[in-house]
């Protein structure tokens, strides 16, 4: 799609005014089963942590690999998930800005003096430069600028026969957010940093055990949960079973509140806590705290829709499904001429004019990242008829970018760190603003703030990122897992 | 996909285990305006009345054509919609069993002595049979087994120099349903069967008439709706303005009431009716006839879930999403091993254990064809841990194919038409089912059983159907629009 | 490709600076054999005489049908091929002027009271204006502008009961070349137009009979050639074997003699004639009639190397590969820029500067349509140095259009219809320029005028053509098998 | 495609009983040209080096690059082209043993503390796996089995501040064959081995030098061919013109002679000897060695036939086109069944049994490999009438595989290396078999044993090749360039 002018742009918006998840990762320990095809299902379950390149690779004698631009139903077929034959499978989704870079798509597959090793990677390093800049000096030299390179490396220096101990000496040098899963030629390795920012998650298929970042994975593929790997720990499965490693005594763990918010699929369960549920009680925890007189609650769809319906329950009031969205809204679009240029929103939102005209309307979005979305469904409700549009986010302002793994956008185009809530309502046209407290998110949750990873709303950054924040100019998902 | 065997037929049975529309079209005089790109917006808002084919055709000067295997986004792209220039242009999306047969794609385009006109048809002719027959023994021959080949050949014998003449006499020898528009290479037509089976409705998009099967596409292109073209009406749109026709009088009217359970976009408005509204309604009807005891409301996704918010309004009882649709479902799909068939439901539903555990379900869903999901989803929730599990449908039982151009499957297949409820319950295992009563149907869309078509609950057809039961023990949709 | 612009057309020219047959046919009667696969090899050893669109119908109880755009390679892949089983299969390549124009590939299915009916055509009809208008006013409507559409209206009208009487009695009607075959469900047709202007040939492929219409067809799937079809003979196979009937008592026969200049397959052998002896018989002729002095003779690949070859023999002198064409040229292709248009030569032929410096040059195509390409390669030939350029034809100068099946060009584009050979000399830039005479092709042939169709270079017609004439100002490719 | 399966191997056979270049490469340094067209042109010219993978890297500021599977024109469309935007382009196609792996694609792209660099590389090291090893030890790891990451990792070992000099440490750690086309961000440089294995040319193209595997490539781009690069030269070029620096003082040259015979194209000048006038002296010089009696002089095409003509010409004797050539057969085709196996040769070669019926033909082919192929062609030119087959090669037998860049065969599979002449002889089935003597083919090149590298012919490996011979019962081509 031509990238650039402001036409595009600005659909572009509707689609990716949201913060985004840039990874998905799975692995399985299985022989006897058929890997590379549970990996596959596995892969599709975790589809929306990841629409742009999907991968999978298998260990069996050697490892093969196959990763390609696109969802995983479009990179695979039968023949080729029969060619990947193995014991092991990890594999992969990935969001990416760039165009065509199959090149960064994973696993990616290193081989070292003494054997091969697949990597899938969900997080973002945060002393990455430093840490490139290190290697580079010691003669290392990149094809990619990519968080997985830099692992490989480092686990080539490390590494002195076993890889569980290379991998830790690791987690020693580098920092930031990463839910790891390494296979070796034998082994199906799954780890995940002290902070715990990402999730990730172990389940039993039939006796062979899977690891996922989320745990709709798990019940896709038919495995039951067991439990989520802690942060800091280091599984590491093979023939001989499971072996659990603590790899910090760190206490300050980060889980990020956002994967509760936006990034997770609702079915998911991640660190205890149920997706939709806590969606559900985002939605109910708002309309405790903003009690607007309205006639109806909408929610903006599909990701308001639950925290709509926790708001309408709290306060009483009819839930309506005020605005329709085409299902078939895909990536590959053509764009309407600049004459038809009014009928972009309304290609993907419809708004239902008989249950929007007269009426008072709370409407529900689970965040505003740059407010261009905001601003436009406003306008759209209004048109349909609606008497008042009162605005109510499931989350609080989003001011500080993300340097853990989620491509937010850059801090000058977060509209909550240039302006107050006043402006953004005032921007957005609504006739009130309302967003959920950070105290009010973390009593639904029950955590303590200190439990968790809330930087975006709060620039109180569990991990150092002064690294990072040399790049802060450009946008810094040029970087990424 | 593979068809004919067991597991691919089951997985497809989760698809298609809904009856469906066959087909959308639209059209538009615009002359000045870019009338091939506004005919594919309108498509894309029509795309759930047919995913198989899509075509655009533009009149200016002659007539040019361009149709393929697939959804608009796949079929048509920049260079192809800059080819079609024209002043009028008319579009049609389809719903297909069979692959590959681009030859039955829509518009199809015929050639006369006196011109050029092209077809986009929706719904189905009960008399088809016998049409063909006659046309044949006068010397007429079917490059495809389709109602528009019929209608082209019963034109040209009816022509006399003008177009709506002749196809007023068309409508005379026809029998069935059929929402068409026509377009000769200097007017656009539209035409709606005497009963009104499927909906046509008119709008204006800065001073441009348009038609199109369902308002959501009156809206998608930025047009204002005006009104449904009535039943037995034929709009007739050139240079000098729109003019109406009336080709009947008849009084039955019996427009689909199916459009508002399940065909139509909940955004559209069909015959002064907005079908998100009917279906909130069925749902609170529903629960006004069907008042079991219960902890939660539960919709299946995306189809039952308005009527489960109607009926969880009514009842006070929480809706809750405790199913969850992979939203990256799609056309083509790996199928699973024999091994894996177990995860086949979970590619697409996934059960919210948070939300069933233990709990008293009601599930609503918006109709039942042949059972076979419905069985599945029970299982599943109970496996999710659900107490009870009471299925609540916001139709009455279908037990009766549909003619009219809704592809259901063959009546043997139909599980009400060979088992009562109570047989059907212990069918699918709830604990409890319940169907909306034909008559609360009537009183939520307000409308007498006189004034709509409810043949496939109640088997009155309001068109002679005998010519097609001789059809039946094949699947119908075979023929079709 | 883009058409249209000054550029794109001239690159094009070098492509299409050939007249080109429009149609090749295949069919097999094969009760237990893979039909759809032989027919699939028959039609690849076909494609020379159709690029764009490729089909194969079978016949097994019913018939079907796949066809697309593309190569026999790009259409057809084995899941296609599986599908179609059966006992009879057609097949038919086809070159088109138009792009996507799928509607108009072959083989086309037609359906009757009696049966289903599949036909591939190559040739052309010369009064299908006329009949088109006639079966018009008849009521017969057109989905195309095809002969093959036209002879299936007549078919319908002939027919009582007996296919083979009522094609006889189609033939009295139409007239122009075709070469035909036409399967039922239960029987193969092979028919040859009374002046046998397109070839015809009959095999035996292990006791099955096949008609191709070339012999390197037959000598591809490993069929025994039989005989050609007689002009004017309809052969018709079925369980009971093959019926020979003769359709006319006509005299005149008229084999088109430009198979053997450019059209066919050098391996083929056409009504007894050879076409690679054929062509190395024109060159040796050229040679006798033209007896320049020069270093070396020089043939433009492919089609003029064999001319050059018997020129060079003939003369003695040494032939030598001083063009050498990029085997990849295909039919997408990015075009050069404005600033490299340049390079649009070589990207196909390059000029073996070590062969031709400082040498004279006898330069050997088989034809000169346009004479643009001509020009090009002379101007290239004398940049790499070649000191004289003798440009030698073998054939006479083209200076009518084909109205029977060949597309060539509209009068006006046809040089040798504006230009005496000195003009065309002095245009291309040549220091001499010979056609071949017609006495000298003919005497190579060894058959009097009256036994050929020479029309394109005597302006002879030997089936009446004013009805086409009177299109002439368009090109004439628009109508077409 | 199918692998493994007897059927399709013996199919395969038929297109891979050659040698084959593994790669060519491409240069331009051009500020103000559109370098990536030109590169894509000039690719397009060297595509019989390499049609697996294709790729282009232009640096302007900072280095992009496309590549992926299949011929540049399937790899490459406009949008591509045109982003690859800057004043320096680099270009590789590739022939490769495995499917898919993009990984594997050149140029590839390094990222070091002092900049980017691409790389594209045609030949082998044969001391890559000590180097491999010795690299791994210092900690470096690999992400494929390839000659560049070996040489971009040396690279970084040797870098300190200036990229030539960083090269020229690289050549002395270095052995084997290599034609290395390198890009900075703001220079080009070329690079030929010591003995000049591979070839490489320069040329000039409007002012900006241009660099080549082959000389075809220049003229196709409109470049001047200026002169080759000699064995152990590096040419620089910048900003500041070219640079010319010797890397050895290397008295034993050695380009391959096979190139001659086989790999490069015909229209190529490769060290001032033009291609197809060696290869038409290979004929002559094999006429005046081997004189059998003999009606008619065949090749095989298209490789076969110079070398033919040059025997007819030597011998007096008519060159017939015996054998024709399917110019669509491709990459992609669908395997006859076992039951049509016997057509497999017969898709891609027919013989013209007019020609050869009662005669005694010479056969010439420019070499064997695996004797396969000529085996099935004797057979089919008997069985096509032939009296007598006597079967000519244009070089001597190989028995001995290429360590440098040439993908044979193992050596078990060379015929020669396990027959002599007779024994082959008797294996493919002909009256006699001659192949041209070495001592012949240097006096047709007219150079010295000593000045070539005829060791596929002799064995003697002007490179120690003892660390390949290591890997030698694996098919040696798993690694390469």
């Amino acid at each position: 799609m031509a990238g650039g002018d402001p036409v595009s742009d600005e659909l572009a918006c509707l689609e990716c005014d949201k913060a985004k998840d840039e990874c998905g990762v799975f692995g399985i320990y299985g022989p006897g089963k058929n890997v590379s095809r549970i990996t596959y299902f596995g892969l599709h379950a975790l589809q929306h942590r990841g629409e742009e390149s999907s991968g999978v690779a298998v260990a069996g004698g050697k490892i093969e690999v196959h990763k390609g631009m696109g969802l995983v139903t479009e990179v695979f077929d039968d023949d080729i998930l029969n060619r990947l034959q193995g014991d092991i499978g990890i594999g992969h989704v990935r969001y990416s800005m760039k165009s065509n870079s199959v090149i960064n798509a994973q696993p990616q597959v290193f081989r070292y003096p003494w054997g091969m090793v697949a990597l899938a990677y969900n997080g973002n390093l945060t002393n990455s430069t430093d840490l490139m800049e290190d290697l580079s000096r010691k003669g290392v030299i990149f094809q990619s600028i990519s968080n997985t390179e830099i692992m490989a490396n480092l686990l080539a220096r490390h590494y002195e026969g076993d890889i569980e101990e290379a991998l830790r000496k690791v987690t020693c040098e580098i920092q930031g957010a990463y839910s790891l899963v390494v296979m070796t030629q034998n082994k199906l390795i799954g780890l995940r940093d002290p902070f715990g920012i990402r999730p990730l998650c172990l389940g039993d298929l039939d006796g062979s055990f899977v690891l996922a970042s989320e745990s709709c994975a798990l019940n896709t593929v038919g495995a039951e949960f067991i439990r989520n790997i802690s942060p800091g720990e280091m599984v590491a499965i093979d023939g001989g079973g499971l072996k659990s490693t603590s790899l910090t005594n760190n206490n300050r763990q980060a889980p990020c509140v956002f994967e509760y918010v936006y990034l997770a699929r609702p079915d998911s369960t991640i660190d205890d806590i149920n997706v939709n549920i806590a969606r559900f009680g985002f939605g109910k925890q708002l309309a405790q705290e903003n009690k607007v007189d309205a006639d109806v609650v909408v929610g903006v769809p599909y990701s308001g829709t639950t925290a709509a319906l926790g708001y309408a329950q709290e306060r009483g009031l009819p839930f309506m499904e005020g605005l329709i969205k085409n299902r078939y809204v895909g990536r590959t679009f053509i764009q309407p001429s600049q004459k038809l240029r009014d009928l972009r929103v309304r290609l993907k939102l419809n708004p239902v004019k008989e249950i929007l005209e007269g009426k008072s309307i709370v409407m529900v979005d689970d965040s505003i990242v740059r407010g261009t979305t905001s601003r436009k469904i406003v306008k759209m409700v209004r048109e349909a008829g609606a008497r008042k549009v009162h605005f109510v986010v499931s989350c609080p302002p989003i001011a500080h970018p993300c340097y853990y793994g989620i491509k937010t956008t850059s801090r000058d185009e977060l509209i909550a760190s240039r302006r107050n809530v006043e402006e953004i309502r005032h921007h957005i046209g609504a006739d009130s603003l309302y967003y959920l407290s950070l105290r009010g998110m973390l009593e639904v949750l029950d955590l303590p703030e200190e439990k968790v990873c809330a930087a975006c709303f709060t620039g109180k950054y569990p991990i150092d990122v002064s690294g990072c924040r040399a790049c802060d100019n450009k946008s810094f998902s040029e970087k990424g897992c």
